[in-house]
């Protein structure tokens, strides 16, 4: 590899070049349209960065990404509690939110149960559930898990654990296409599975 | 829109949205990604970009982007500084130096000659380039511009401006395809094109 101007610049590109989505080519393209304006575009992607890094928390009740603990959706007084629709990721969370078809709260559960992955029970984020529950108010608990082996496996041993407790258990069910993740799903889709949702 | 995590995440989100390459959702994977670790993979990110914010400049000779001025390519005592090739952009000249087939220098014009972008012969970055034939020591200078109309446009104008200094001016031909960018093109064609020169 040669010289793309200076070790400054290069490392730049390197490191656009390891985000998701971004492969060489479209990182020296970003990099470059930063560069050509580093004062108006390169100085204040950085800054936002940089303060993004000194804010984001995890939210210790149900799991996502915020500047604040709890989150901004735990802490609403309008979202309803005693509905916690549990997720694997943020970006599935974001995908609801996105929706605007969940009026309750979420608990992240930070991958689903796979063996192949090294994730077991334990590696799940399922204790503040069960908290939640213990401390009452909780109705219903929906499963917005991907259609996959692993979100399937997860769900059942999921619904397995809520039994004892009492709390009605639903799956998302008509909508989600089967190996398909939730976070690439329209907002139609994403409507119609939390809709359609049954007993599990 | 409903809130994303934060005002930090969602402002990170929206400035990496507008970067070219990447759509609103692969803003969202890369903040993702980002967020999820943010000591190790914000924060150096946000470090390489203000320092590249801060060292990066324009070559004053060729017109490139840089941590110095003048760059690597004009500092090299290695380059044939008699052999100039002309490039649109910064992307282009980065791509003929992955390709490794240029011994010479560049000039970067900026841009082409384009009515509708509302670009003149002022506004491209020529200026070096005729200051440097007049020093001396330019023996020739290949147009590597696209195969646009623009680009057809800006190499006929800029022969015509270098027919009296009696410099040679060969374009690159047999390679570049109609209608085509150079930065997009593989290294074999670069080095077809280059090697299959002709006089303008
Ligand atoms: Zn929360
Ligand atoms: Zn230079």
């Amino acid at each position: 590899m040669v010289a793309l101007g200076g070790s400054d610049i290069e490392r730049l590109i390197a490191m656009l070049s390891r985000l998701p989505g971004l492969g060489p080519r479209s990182a020296r393209r970003a990099a470059l349209y930063l560069l050509r304006e580093p004062q108006t575009r390169l100085a204040p992607l950085s800054r936002a960065m940089d303060s993004a890094a000194r804010s984001v928390r995890t939210c210790s009740t149900c799991g996502t990404l915020d500047t604040t603990d709890p989150c901004t959706i735990c802490a609403d007084p309008e979202r309803d509690r005693g509905l916690v629709c549990v997720v694997e990721t943020v970006g599935d969370l974001w995908a609801l939110e996105r929706a605007g078809i969940h009026r309750g709260v979420y608990q992240v559960l930070g991958g689903t149960l796979s063996a192949l992955a090294g994730m077991g029970p334990d590696d799940l984020n399922t204790a503040p559930l069960f908290a939640r529950i213990k401390a009452g108010g909780v109705r219903e608990v929906i499963l917005a898990l991907a259609a996959t082996v692993e979100g399937a496996t997860t769900a059942h041993w999921l619904q397995e654990r809520l039994a004892p407790t009492g709390v009605a258990v639903s799956r998302v069910g008509h909508g989600v296409p089967m190996g398909g993740a939730l976070d690439v799903l329209d907002d139609g889709t994403l409507a119609a599975a939390l809709t359609a949702r049954r007993p599990a």
